[in-house]
C-alpha cells in the first residue's frame, strides 16, 4: 500500500555546508517542501563547506546551483574570512574581535540571487539558516535585517518574494537538537573558519559548535586538530 | 592664482554606460562629489555599454571595477536582454509585451554587490540612475523600491549606508536636458537593448531615448539603422 504524501510549496534555499543550513535542508525536507538549493562560493577561507553542501544535495537527489560571487577581493577586501592577510581571530562570538570575520552585505548579495533565481524559476520563498547566536556580530542575521529584507523582497519584482529564516530565533544548540532528532550526521558538515584540513576549534565558529554539542551531550563527530 | 574646491562625499555609482547613469556620472562629478564607478557584466546583449562606461571613466580619469555576475543563464533565464531566444519586444515601455525586459531583481543584485564595496571602501553613499520613466514597466525602479532598499541599508551592516536615485523624478527628456546644460556628447553612451553595431531604433530603450531627444528639439548623435 502506498501512502501519498502532500507536497509543499517550492522553496530556494540558501545553503552553506554548514551545520545551520545543512539543519535547515533536512528539515525542509522532513516538512515535504520542494527544495531547491544554492551554494555560494565567496572566496572564502572554508572552502570546505562548499563540498559538504554538494555532498549533502547529493545524498538527497537534490540538484544544487553553485554561485561564485565575482571580485571578492574587492568587495570583501576587509574580512579574515576571505582576505588570509587578516588573522582570524580566536574566541567567542561575543569579543570585539570577531568583527574581523563580517563578511560586508554577504547575506544581501545572497539573497539578492536567491531572489532573482526564485523569480526565474516562480518560485515565491527563499529560505536561509540565520539563527539567532549569529545576531551579536551579524547584522544581516537579526531580525530587523531579515524584516527589512522582507519589505524590499515584496517590491522587487512583479509578485513578491518572501524571505524566510525558519531558526532565526533558535539558538545553535537548539537547531542542533533538532538536527540530532532528525538523526543527521554532522560529520558531513564544515563549520571551521579557517581553511585547513582539520577544524581549528578556536576560531568563533568551531567555538559555538563545540559549545552546541556540549550543552546536548553529544560528542561532535568532527575530527579537530585541538579544542579550547 | 588657484582656486580650492571643497569636494564633497565619496559615493559609489552604479555606471551602466546609458545616457541615464551617464549624466549622473557627470553630474557628480559637477557637483564635486569624489566618484568611484562600479559596472556590471550580467550577460547583457547589449554588451557594448560596458565599453561605453569604460570609457566614460577613463575621459574622467577614474577608476572603474567591472563585476561580472555569475550563472546568468540560470538566475535570468527569463528575460529578452540575457537571453538569445527571447526575442526583444519592439514599440513603447508602455506595453504588456515589455515585460520580457526585465531582468529580475537586477537592482537589488547591483546595489547589494555596490553596499559589499562601499563598506569595504568605508563610504556611506550608493547611487544609481533610476529614473520616473522606468517606473511604469520596471518595478525595482520605482519609489517604494527605492524606499525599502534604503531601509534595509541602514540596517545590514555596523554602520548604515545611503542608496540615492537622483533622478528617480526626472523623465527621460529632464535627465537629457540637463546633460546637454552639462555640454556631455551622447555619442559615447549605448542605450539599445539589442546587442547589434548600430542601434536598432525600435526597441523600448531606443524608443525612450529617441523621444526625449525628440522633446529637447536635439539630433541624437548616435548612428541607429532604423528609427520608427
Amino acid at each position: 500500500m502506498k501512502f501519498l504524501i502532500a507536497l509543499k510549496d517550492k522553496i530556494i534555499l540558501i545553503l552553506s555546508g554548514g551545520m545551520d543550513s545543512f539543519t535547515l535542508l533536512h528539515h525542509a525536507i522532513n516538512q515535504n517542501y520542494q527544495v531547491e538549493c544554492l551554494t555560494f562560493d565567496y572566496g572564502q577561507r572554508h572552502i570546505k563547506e562548499i563540498e559538504c553542501a554538494i555532498s549533502a544535495c547529493n545524498d538527497n537527489n537534490l540538484s544544487n546551483l553553485q554561485i561564485k560571487i565575482a571580485n571578492v577581493e574587492s568587495i570583501f577586501a576587509e574580512s579574515a574570512l576571505t582576505s588570509n592577510h587578516i588573522e582570524m581571530p580566536h574566541g567567542s562570538y561575543q569579543e570585539e574581535s570577531m568583527q574581523a570575520t563580517i563578511v560586508p552585505n554577504r547575506n544581501m548579495l545572497f539573497i539578492s540571487h536567491a531572489i532573482a533565481y526564485a523569480i526565474s524559476k516562480n518560485i515565491k520563498r527563499v529560505w536561509y539558516g540565520a539563527h539567532a547566536g549569529d545576531h551579536f556580530i551579524y547584522p544581516d542575521c537579526r531580525p530587523e535585517f531579515l524584516s527589512a529584507m522582507n519589505s524590499v523582497a515584496q517590491k522587487c519584482h512583479t509578485f513578491p518574494i518572501n524571505i524566510e529564516a525558519p531558526f532565526l530565533n533558535f539558538s545553535k544548540a537548539e537547531i542542533l537538537k533538532l538536527g540530532l532528532e532528525l538523526g543527521l550526521d554532522y560529520s558531513k558538515t564544515w563549520t571551521c573558519y579557517e581553511g585547513k584540513d582539520l577544524a581549528c576549534g578556536k576560531c568563533g565558529s568551531c567555538n559555538e559548535r563545540l559549545e552546541a554539542f556540549t550543552l546536548n551531550n553529544f560528542i561532535d563527530p568532527l575530527q579537530y586538530s585541538e579544542k579550547n
